[in-house]
Parts: structure tokens; sequence; C-alpha cells
């Protein structure tokens, strides 16, 4: 009887709990007249009953790593978010009246600036692959019992990542990780796809391989017993199916069109005094559970490098995507775990599968996916994660990929497969766009090695930085260049060959830098001396190398590249030099749509070949 | 009797089409020693029926718009497709010898520089949006019976860009659309996910509403009953689930791992011999059925212009968003269609839809289907398209719009909310890679309005031109600066202000040209003259015109964008001066991830507001 009591006690203040998160939603966009209030009052409830009841945390450390998890995947209902925490006692409630002010980390969607957000939220249908990284990590690699809760909005649930990431969290029988879909019925613009069609929902989920719950997400009690249902669920994630209503106990506003994201105005004050009627106690403190492991085993994911230096032969013939594989294994820490999309025998990830496979994880044909657990298993700082696909294929997950820079995620990828030297399979499978992709992405460094040892240096390298890295790999077999003792370092570039008499500066990378050798011998033959470039990043771009040697070489640089004319090497180097007079800079690039056919064909037909080299040269000159 | 004995035969015939369909692609790609025979052979029998039982066309006219469509979603299945062609009789068989060679058009994966082909493919999973673009055409716009077919492969079913169009589909009720899995159990490197579990496909078929029919997918009968079930199923399209097996009929290799994108080599010449007992007859040849309308109703979606010319103020606010929407409705066409992802309300799209809500696609909260519907909503010429959502969001469908662009798409995009000048959202909302995106797409026309005038005039060359385009607008209400009678052009820059005594020529565009206008007036009242100056298209960009003023400000340039430093309006720039000594260029961007705030004081934070622009010239004077 006592418990009865008890409990009924306990429904009471978290819905009492609820309903002052949905005053402080009202109160806090308003005082910045903007922000998503009725996207936070239908998921009140939800909120409440997970912060207050469900979750275990500590206010000490919010990013303890045996703590349970929680992802905001629908970021726009950040305020609620933020009121929880205050509410919990993380920070005083009145910070919330700082809402998207500029000198304010509550902005307006989640970000890492603040404690306690793992990852970036607001680019829509990505929270989910980033919880299904982090609970398979708790399952498999820490196996630590904190659980992960992801809230999802129904518009975003039209987003395809979501399904690839319900197909990842099935396949891999996550039964710590429960997915709750807030299904408030109304978009932005119109009612959604399904509306409150929750039989579909439901059959969705369960066909995904879900234990699929349809309740009212504004009961409290239904949602207590559903998380508890979660808890004993086995062998399969959860998937509680909420409705709810957006605006929830807004006066003539709830359940309404027209009102998302939009502050209450002038309806703020009214709205709020008719929740105020609704709690009975104002001054309640919830206590949050604590972690039931004080710590998890310690790590150590820094120092890492590789166990032994490469070893090759200079002149041999190695594909940079091999040695990206061959150096994967020899870094010297069990928490670097490879992601890949089913081309692990093309990128060569494969070979940590075949020594570990709980650290590679298969992702399927999901790229976005990929992203998305890759994220997530970097979260909290205990693995080193890279990703592998072909380069092209990261353009489908290059949101994920920008929302995973605003999440200060130490994600590294690998792309494989760069430009027209793949050969036959044709323009749908070429990277030629790629270096573009990450040289947009801030903090992240661009590795463009050129031959297997520096290769193996730059995923060493991308292991040891903190920030995102993108390792660009080719497909044909290129020579040794470079000694196993030769050292390597972000933004220093390496001059492959120098005389005194050097007319013009050709910098190249990997295929293209073999081309300007070749390009080299022939014009030596000649009597013309070129200075060849091995710019090893191409971000950062080794600005004043390139500078001091275009000085010694006439102000005249050629750039050759496997890649679209813009926003690849060129454009780095140009950006390099931009302020510098008396430099000049020809591009050579793939400089249309390219076709079908054999590597060096390809490369001769579209500029990017030693004869096009050797004729730019000539015409500088 | 006679029908059945008819029937029988017509079975058999198409047995042995699908077998010697086999044996030419095992040659084919023998000859050329790369490629997919086994990914080909599990949908042999699926074509042959679809080619020379089910399918309506013309060889004489094989992108005739009254015909069926089919898309092979699985584009590396392409020697197949290429067969099915040559076996109808578009060209000679022997044709397929060339297969993957640089002088032949049939290249290792599908695009339109073939005559029979729509759109490319070979990036898996985008297949259904494109041919649920085509349905929702046939259905709602032209009123045609045309049916379209699209072929998946199970391991590109996982791709999340697949369950977004199921949803498209069946909401739209796209009773024109037949989606046929080949469920050949292995991928790549490794089985699928769901393997031959062919019960869960049919669930989750079920779930997206689709009429599902699991069958045999390499029994011919089986195959034309789903196919007649299809055709009868009015009010929802219909998935026909095959279950096959890869490198069918291939002795040792038939449904073994390790023979994906393998050509059979030496294994070649005894599996064909196996083959060839299982035909009956080597000569017969099939007569594809023709459409049952002769034309489609002819539509003009040429010679598209304004019906109006702009309508605004010199000086009057007016944000570009807002003019796109409203050129959209001007457009003198009722073949100009627009897509939007729930976000019609910002970008101003639903300005159209409150006129025709047929010619206004909601996508919902998928940017990667609506980019595939568009690309399929163009197709053949009768429409045009614009998608519309924020400009960051465009990076979700970058692979869409890549493989957009290799098929020859007319499809335009509108991404509004740029730069930090949007504001509170924060940088989850903000483009700020966009530029560089599209500016890497071969022939895509990249616009960036200054103002109201000049947007509504990129919607007019936009619709205008054949290839892709994407117009960048803007969230603020920025002044309109152009006479309503300018006249703009592809790569011609406005001069906005100039003297005789030019210091340095300042290129803004939009919200950073009206800093510039700012940095002009203040610098003016200091003695200090600046040229200023609008882009208009950032590709191609204006290389004559900077050139040339440029060097009437004594080789000095200031670029200000609000945008990321790389590939953007600055990298456009340096790339069209590069080759020009004497030409400086300072780079004005948003350095790193912005955060929340007012749209002003960001500007200013980042270094894009007038403020900085006087710095810039004050230290280059």
């Amino acid at each position: 009887m006592a418990d009865a009591v008890k409990a009924d006690e306990n429904v009471q203040s978290l819905k009492n709990l609820a309903h002052r998160l949905r005053i402080l939603s009202i109160d806090a966009t308003n005082k910045c007249n903007s922000g998503h209030p009725t996207s936070c009052s239908s998921m009140a409830e939800i909120v409440s009953v997970l912060f207050f009841n469900e979750m275990r945390y500590k206010l000490s450390e919010p990013r303890d790593p045996a703590s349970d998890r929680f992802i905001l995947s629908k970021g726009h209902s950040a305020p609620i978010l933020y009121a929880a925490w205050a509410e919990a006692g993380l920070f005083p409630v009145s910070d919330l009246d700082n809402l998207r002010k500029l000198d304010s980390d509550l902005e307006g969607h989640p970000t890492p600036r603040l404690n306690f957000i793992d990852v970036a939220t607001g680019s829509l249908g990505q929270g989910l692959g980033v919880a299904a990284g982090m609970a398979y990590v708790g399952k498999y690699l820490d196996n630590a019992d904190f659980r992960t809760y992801c809230l999802i909005g129904d518009g975003e649930s039209a987003e395809g990542s979501i399904w690839e990431a319900l197909n990842f969290a099935s396949y891999y029988k996550l039964d710590n990780l429960v997915a709750i879909f807030d299904v408030n019925r109304l978009g932005q613009s119109d009612p959604t796809s399904l509306a409150h069609d929750m039989d579909t929902y439901k059959n969705r989920l369960e066909s995904f391989g879900f234990h699929a719950l349809v309740i009212d997400g504004h009961d409290v009690q239904a949602l207590l017993s559903a998380f508890q249902e979660a808890k004993l669920t086995k062998g399969k994630p959860t998937a509680i199916i909420a409705k709810t209503f957006k605006g929830k106990y807004f006066p003539e506003i709830e359940d309404t069109e027209g009102w998302h994201g939009k502050p209450l105005g002038e309806r703020g004050p009214a709205a709020i005094e008719a929740i105020k009627k609704l709690v009975t106690d104002f001054d309640f403190k919830p206590v949050p559970a604590a972690p039931s492991e004080a710590k998890l085993h310690p790590v150590d994911a820094a120092n890492i490098k590789l166990s032994e230096p490469p070893a090759y032969k200079v002149g041999d013939k190695v594909a940079t995507r091999v040695a990206y594989g061959t150096a994967l294994v020899k870094l010297n820490s069990d928490r670097v775990v490879a992601l890949d999309c089913d081309v692990k025998n093309s990128t060569y990830s494969e070979k940590l599968r075949k020594i570990n496979k709980l650290r590679h994880i298969e992702c399927f044909i999901c790229e976005q996916n990929m992203v998305g657990v890759g994220v997530g298993v970097g979260c909290r700082g205990r693995t080193i994660p890279f990703c592998s696909t072909f380069a092209t294929f990261f353009t489908r997950a290059y949101d994920q990929i920008r929302m995973g820079a605003i999440s200060q995620s130490n994600l590294n990828f690998v792309g494989s497969h760069a430009g027209v030297s793949i050969g036959e399979d044709g323009p749908s499978q070429m990277g030629l766009e790629d270096i573009a992709l990450f040289r947009t992405i801030p903090n992240c460094t661009v590795f463009y090695p050129s031959d297997a040892v520096s290769a193996e240096r730059a995923v060493e390298l991308a292991a040891q930085l903190p920030d995102m890295c993108f390792i660009r790999t080719s497909r044909p077999n290129t020579a040794v260049l470079y000694d196993n003792a030769e050292l390597f370092e972000v933004g220093k570039a390496k001059v492959v060959k120098k005389s005194e008499d050097d007319k013009v500066l050709v910098i190249g990378a990997c295929v293209t830098l073999e081309e300007a050798l070749v390009a080299f011998d022939k014009l030596a033959g000649e009597g013309i001396h070129i200075r060849v470039m091995d710019p090893f990043t191409i971000k950062p771009i080794d600005a004043a190398g390139i500078l001091a040697n275009a000085r010694e070489c006439a102000g005249k640089i050629i750039t050759v590249e496997d890649h679209y004319p813009e926003g690849g090497l060129g454009e780095a180097v140009l950006s390099a030099v931009a302020e510098c007079p008396d430099i000049i800079v020809k591009k050579l690039a793939v400089p249309r749509i390219p076709r079908s056919g054999p590597p060096a064909d390809l490369m001769d037909l579209y500029g990017i070949s030693a004869r096009s080299i050797v004729d730019a040269v000539k015409s500088m000159i």
C-alpha cells in the first residue's frame, strides 16, 4: 500500500515536472522571440519520465561514460532538453533566459559546446544512427550496462537515415537502445504523411525488428510501463511509439496547424497560466538516479601509433587503399574501430575484420548510417573510429559529416576509388568531389597520401588527431616513393624533385604525382627542369612550403589532380597563394563528367596525364 | 487449348531469352575482364519477362514519352540491360563486345549517353525515387497510361533512400509503379543483412503501403502472374519480391560468396555451355509490344519565361527566398513543378501550391527522395522541376545531385537560409557549404542573386537552361538594388559602385553585398573609393568582368561571402584570376563553425560585415 502511494506520488511528480518543462519552454522561446515551444510540449511527459525516473546519470559529470545516453534527434526541441537539465540541477533555471543569445551556449539547436550534449542535432533524422553507435559500443566493446535513449520526431521519421539505423539496431540486437517516436501528427508546413496512423508506425517498426509499443505519450504511467517493458526486452531494441499532440495543453494551439517554430508571443502568458493550474507542486526537486557502475574500465585511446613502421621497398607498387588496411591493423590500440558499407574488400578495411570482428562494424549499404554510427562510436572519447567506403559515396553522408563536425566528432574517413583512375566502372563510382566536400568541413584534416609509406603515416596521424580527418586513397597500385623511416607532418609538403634550375612547381598527389614524375623525366630529357611537390595534406595545405618553392620556380605553379576543378587541390593551392602577387597557377583537373575506360586512357583524355603536364609546363615557360 | 499452347510457348521463349541474356552477360564481361555477371544472372528471368512480355515501348524511339519506363537501380548489372535492348533489336548483339571500352557508350554503369537510358544509376538505392517521380508525372500531370518498373537489388534496399521512395509512392498511390526486388542474398563482401528472409521483406513492404508479392524470381510463370496482378492492383503500388540466386545457373558459382563484380574468366566457357543446354531456341526474335497511346499530348516546356517582369521598388526590403516563390508562379508554363521537403512556408515554394496542388509535390522530410523524384519528374523533357529546401539540407542529397548531373537532368535547386545570416537557429541550419557543393557539379549553373529583381531573373534563366541549376536564396529581407527592367545574363556580373579612383574591387552577394555597400559609404566618407561587384552567377563566374575591373583597381580584390572559405565565391574568383599575375585576392568568409545569435552580430563576429570589409580594404591600400 505504501508502495502504491509512493508510485502515485511519483507519477504526480513526473506530471508536475512535465508541465514545469512546458512552462520553461514557452517562457524561454518567448524571451528570445524564436524557437519551437509546440514541438517541446508534445514531448514533455516523455522527457520528464526519462530524466526524472528512467535515466541514470551524474550531474557532476554529465558525459560520464557509465551513464545512460540521451539523444534528442529532433534538435529543434532544444529548449525542453535544456529545461530538463536545469530542473535536474545542472545549472540554474534562470540560465534558460539566455536561450539563443550570442554569448550563451544554449543555442537554437543543441551542440557539444554544452557539457551535457554528446552530439549536435538539428538536421533531422540523424539521432538514431548516433544512438545506435553508442549502444553498439556499450554492448559489444565496453560490455557496459548504460542504456541509450533516442527521441525522434514523427516528421523526421520520414528520413531514410532513420530506417537505415533501425535495420542496423535490430541486426545487431541492440537491446540497450530505446527509440521513442514523438508522433505529434504535425510537421512544419503540413501534417506528416502518416499523421496519427499509429498502426502503420507499429507495423513498420515491428517489420524492422523492433519490439514496438504504441502508447499515449502524455500518460506518465504508460510511459513508465513502456520503459520498464523495454528494459525487460532482450535480443532486440524497443520502439516506444508515443501518440502526442503538438502544443499539448496550449489553449487554442494544441493540435492546430500553423504553430511550428513559433514562440507563443502574446498567447504565452495565458498558456502558462493554464498549465500552471495543472501543477500541484512547483518546488519539488528531482534527484537523478546514479549509474549502476561507478566508473567504466579505463581505456587508452591516446598515445596511439603504428606498432611497427611501414615496411615497403621504394619502387614497389602498392595501392594506398591496401596500405590503409595494413596500417589499420597496426594501430596499437584495441579501441580502434572500423566501419564499412559492404565494400570492405575494396577499401581493405576487411584486414581489421579478419583479426577482430567486433571492432569491424559492417554497416551494409547505408553510408548515412555508417557515419552516424561512427559519430556515436567515437563519443565520450573511448574509441577511435574509421569509416571507409568509395570516396564518392561519402557524398551520400555529407549532411551527417557536416553535423559530425558541429558535434566535435573524432571520426576519421577513408575514401577509396578516387578519380578517373578507377577506370572502367565509370563516373558513378569515381570520387571527383570528395576533396571539395571534406575541405568545407571546419577543422577537418584532408590527407591525400601519394604512396604506401605516407598512407600508413596518414592513418597514424588521423588516429592521433582529435578532430575529423579524411584520407583519400586510390585504386591503382602506385610506386612506393619514400623510405620507411620518412617522417610526415600535417601541413608539410614533400619536395620530391628539385634542382637549382626549376622552371615550374608541379604539385600532384598519388596517381597525378606519378604522372608528374613521368613528366619530370620527359622534360629533363629536353633540358627543362621542374620541381615536383607532394602536398601530403590538402587541408591544411603547406602554404609556406608552396610559396617558398614557387618563388624559386619563377612564381609558376601547376596543380594536377584526379578531381573536378572546383574545391580540390588546385583551389587549395590558389587560396594558399591568394594574397601573393607574382604567382600564377595553372590548374589541371577533370573538366567534365568522365566515362568508362582504362585508367591511363582516362587520365590522358581528361588532361591529367604526363602529356598534359608537359604541355602545361611548356606553355608557361 | 490453342491459347494454352501459346502461353506455354511464350513461357519457353521467355526462359530461352533469359538464358540468352545470361550468356551475353558472361561473354561481354569476360571480354572486358570486368563487370558483374553474377548480379546479372539473378535477374535474367525478371528482365526477360519485362522486356519481352510486359513492357510496351518502341525501338524507333526508346524515350518516347508514351512508353513504359524501366529503371535499373542496381546499375552494376548494366550488361544484362544492354543485352536486353540488343535482343529486342535496338542495336546489334555484337555491340556488347564493346562493353566498358573508351569509345563505347556501353559503360560500366548505365548513363543517358545511351538513347535508351533515362537516368544514370550505379550509386545504389537511387532508382526508386526517380521511378516514383516518373510515375507521379504519368498519373497526375500527364494522365498517361505508361507504367514504370524499377528493379532494385537486395543489397541496395538497405539504403534509406529506398524507404523514403516507398513511403512517397504509397502516399501518392502510385499504382502505375512496380518495384521489383532482386533478392539474391549476397552483397559485395558478405550476405545482406536480411539474406533470404522473404517474410521480413514482405512485412516491411506491406507496412510501407505496397501490395507485396513474394515469388520465385527464376520462375517465368510466377513473374508473368505477378506483373498481371500488379496491373490489376489499384490505389497502391506493387512490390514484387523475387527470391533469386546470384550467379544462377553458373556451375559452382551460383549462390556462393566471393563472386561479386568478377567476370567468370576461365570459368566462363563452361558456364556458357551449361546454360546453352537450357536453351531450346537461339534464333527467336522477340517483338516488343507498342505503347497503347501513339503519342502523349504535346507540351510546351520550351520558351519559358516570367509572364510579367519583376515589380519592386529600388530600396524596398524583400527576401530573395520570397522572390523565388513569386517568380515560380509567374513562369508561363503549367509544366513547371515544385518539390519541397516540408519547408515550403520557409522557401516560399508554397506560393505555387496555393495555385496548383498537383504541380507542387510535398516530399515530406526526405531530401534524397525529393531530388530523386525531381530527376524522375524532369525526365523525357516534359516538365521543369524546381526542388527547394534549406540550402544546407542539399548536403543530404549530394549523391543524388551528383548522379543527377551524370543523368543529364534538367533539375533546378533552390536553397534558402544561406549562411550565418539566418541567425538564431544555429549552425545546423546554416548553408555554409552549398556553393562548394554545387560548384563541383559539372554543367551546373550556380546563381546567387543579390536582390529580388535578380532572384526572379535567376528563376527564369534556370527554367530555360537545359542542365542543372542552383539558386541560393537568403532568409533576411535585403534591399532591392535593380530596376525592374534590368537584364541579367549567366556569367555576367554587375558593377554596383564604380569610380575612376577605385582602390579595391569588392565582390559580395546578397547579404554580403549589402555589407559591401555599407563599407562603400563608410570608406567614401574617408575619401577611399572601392568598386563593388555583384557576381550574379558564381558558376560560371564572370572571369573577364572580374579581371577587367580588378585591373582598374590596382589588381586588388576582396571577396566576402556568407559561406565557409573553401569552394565558394572566394575560390571561384581565385580560379578566375589564377593565371593572371599581379592580382591579389583577400577572401573574407566564415572561418569556423558558427553559433546561434542575431544575424548582424554573427556576420560581424565571423568577419563578413562592413567593418571587416573596411578593415580589409585599409589593409590592402
